[in-house]
């Protein structure tokens, strides 16, 4: 029984500084650091990586589209071509600020608005994980075990690891219900961790509609924007610790 | 007796296109590609590696500042830091596109206003040669002998290589006389053909005050503005040639 | 019977350089100028409005999404607010460069995906019109007769002005076939010339289904890409005088 | 005895926020708004502009460099022309929201490296106060007193409006000690307080050095970046007010 905990890091820009990479870092397995194109920059990027490997936790690259106004939160009528140049783009920018550090690489999973539509569509989901298997082919990809990024990357032979939210309620097909619907959000701490458990466990979890519904989960997506969520995030390792359940990054997983 | 020829690609950016790459590629043995900050996109630099490959030259990174709107001629107040975390970022985009093409990266040229700061400021050419040192020590810096990049590639044991112009004239101290200064251009090809000959083959070159000066030539730079840059590179070959000079990439000669 | 011109002018970009603003200024009355989100920057919109000054033509607003790599013509999933913002904001850009040449705007015509949307999107056309209402409401809309821009403009108050395509086939609905299905294209200069003469006159069109169709032109939007498209201009000032038909800027007609 | 009080505000970019405008406006009555080059985007300067409105303050462009990644603080070798048309384009920018919001503008005070190199380089003084001066010549430039801004603004017949900093250092001519030096920092509230009451009143300030200089007060410059910056500007009005000296916008005083 073993689960990553992973994270969205080196948000800031410039300089504008956001996020709680200190204090999250301590709690996580796995890190998404931002390339550049949505969020980051190269300082920040090669600031990130330096924490991220004095913390002994994994890194990855979180791709997203070129949108620094947006925070690569808008879908954009982006090729496939284009997702497939400027996915290879990032991944070898953030690689490079890696090597430097003297890491590698452990995953990818795309940000915002390209994981959203990518998860929907084929053809871009298709273009991330070429890319993805161009560049190296060792990379784990993570994204949700019910989108297209997912098969994606089992079909290209791509190692692909399967994230799960605490936080947020399921659709009967396995999504997210989306935020601003009645059953979105689950706020209690200790309802979400006990999801959580079940969903390693069990392989299991209760849609929004009350259903009982298959899911994979080898990482949980947890957030650091606030104290509220930091205690959100040390409630749920405490449950998943006391179920015996280890928490370990990615590359002892998939 | 050998030489390399050195231009300028991938200079297109979104919808603008510039330059003549595709008549430019056959006359030179190694490219120095956009890597996006200063010109190129993502989808511009892995067309560029395609053709690269396709004539079998080598390539390099072309790194710049961060200036779209100026081309990467402006000179910009960057801080070591951020210039050596700017290289790793644009030598990883970059190689990334090469590796997905099954190429590798031969050589590191800085761009512009970089190329021309760090060739004076020592903090600068030792940022952009940790960079290169840090991401691939196997690359070779391609840049001026007279300058601080050459200088600190040789002292961080990177191979340096030497590039000489053709059309340009050289002040007493080995640098270039700056455009505008009576003796800037050379405009007959015979003249700069017979001047470079004369560098490769007995490392000397009369500067424009009729100094007998030394000069190390392992690469020419050529441009493929117009189509008289063109007839001039041309013109170029064929002397080399006729002198029993071959033309091969960098890493054939350092 | 009168009829304007206008076209797309300003869209170079730093060093890039695009399009014949030269060769087209003489044969059109209006010009639709880059405000720097999608084409154009500070120093091409100046030196743009200031040539359309010398020739005596009229210039507007060519206002964008915030795209320079995609040129403005990605779709991009912007909220109504941003629109609203981004509108004014390019307005009063291009609006300082025209006070400081002794020129005042004439009208706005969105640029590519936002003309697109905005003609489908009720909440993006208002977004536009308000911005302009807000800004100037002297302004004219220069739009699609057919779509909610040039409706959303009539109902805020504003002039509008319907624009039309030469070179182009219309749907029964009186939306432009889309490019690269049969009857996209109208190549021949001849038969389009006939088609903008009788919009003009009869205010009718035949519909790429053989469909005759109520169609309002104040305006013809011409291209200068090329000496081909150039001719295609040419041509139709020529049918437009020899059937007495003036060409004269917006402002004379709406 | 009247001084106005200044502060840049507007300054979040996209999802990234920065400042306590909502807590800093009460205690101003002059904003510098950023114009979206440096800091700021089109939805936040309507933000912002329609904050300053409810609060009754006056409100100006603050333009810099366009450098978002630098925010507007390193210096760029941007030529006079260059400088001209992106002041304008800031200006009518900023113009617009105003506009949109009911406002107009009251001065223009150049942001960071621009203000820094404007005030030693005459031609990027004049550069910045021709574009002032040929968008609205009834905006007021707000600057150092001693610097080449403040002359080339009266030179070319605005208005000028001279600006201290309240917890700075003077050299002997009138400019700031540079940040690190001894005597750069006044960090006494009530001391700084004092300095600022006696520029006013006398118009003479004792340099680091130990001389009395003269200097001309129009505004003060403060800052809102935390809580005890608040509280700096706190006790400035205190005492401002208990010296009967009147706290108003610059169009009261110039």
């Amino acid at each position: 029984m073993k689960i990553d905990l992973n994270s969205d890091l080196g948000e800031s820009f410039g300089t504008w500084k956001t996020g709680n990479d200190a204090e999250l870092i301590p709690l996580i397995t796995s890190a998404n650091i931002a390339c550049g194109f949505h969020a980051g920059d190269p300082s920040v990027m090669l600031e990130t990586v330096r924490t991220a490997r004095e913390a002994g936790i994994s890194i990855g690259a979180h791709p997203g589209f070129h949108d620094i106004e947006g925070f690569g939160r808008r879908n954009i009528a982006v090729s496939p071509d284009t997702v497939y140049a400027e996915t290879l783009y990032q991944l070898g920018a953030l690689s490079a600020a890696a090597k430097a550090a003297g890491m590698t690489l452990q995953h990818v999973k795309p940000h915002g608005a390209l994981y959203n539509m990518a998860a929907k569509d084929i053809r871009l989901a298709d273009a991330v994980c070429r890319a993805v298997r161009d560049f190296d082919p060792d990379l784990i990809m993570l994204a949700s075990g019910s989108g297209e990024l997912y098969r994606s990357a089992v079909k290209l032979g791509l190692r692909a690891a399967a994230e799960v939210f605490a936080d947020r309620g399921y659709s009967d097909d396995g999504t997210l219900v989306p935020r601003g619907m009645p059953g979105a959000m689950i706020h209690d701490p200790l309802a979400a961790s006990e999801r959580v458990v079940r969903m390693i466990r069990e392989h299991k979890v209760t849609s929004a509609a009350g259903k009982e519904i298959e899911i994979r989960a080898d990482s949980v997506c947890v957030h650091g924007d606030n104290e509220k969520a930091l205690e959100f995030v040390r409630a749920l390792r405490t449950a998943l610790i006391s179920e015996g359940i280890e928490i370990v990054p990615l590359n002892q997983i998939v």
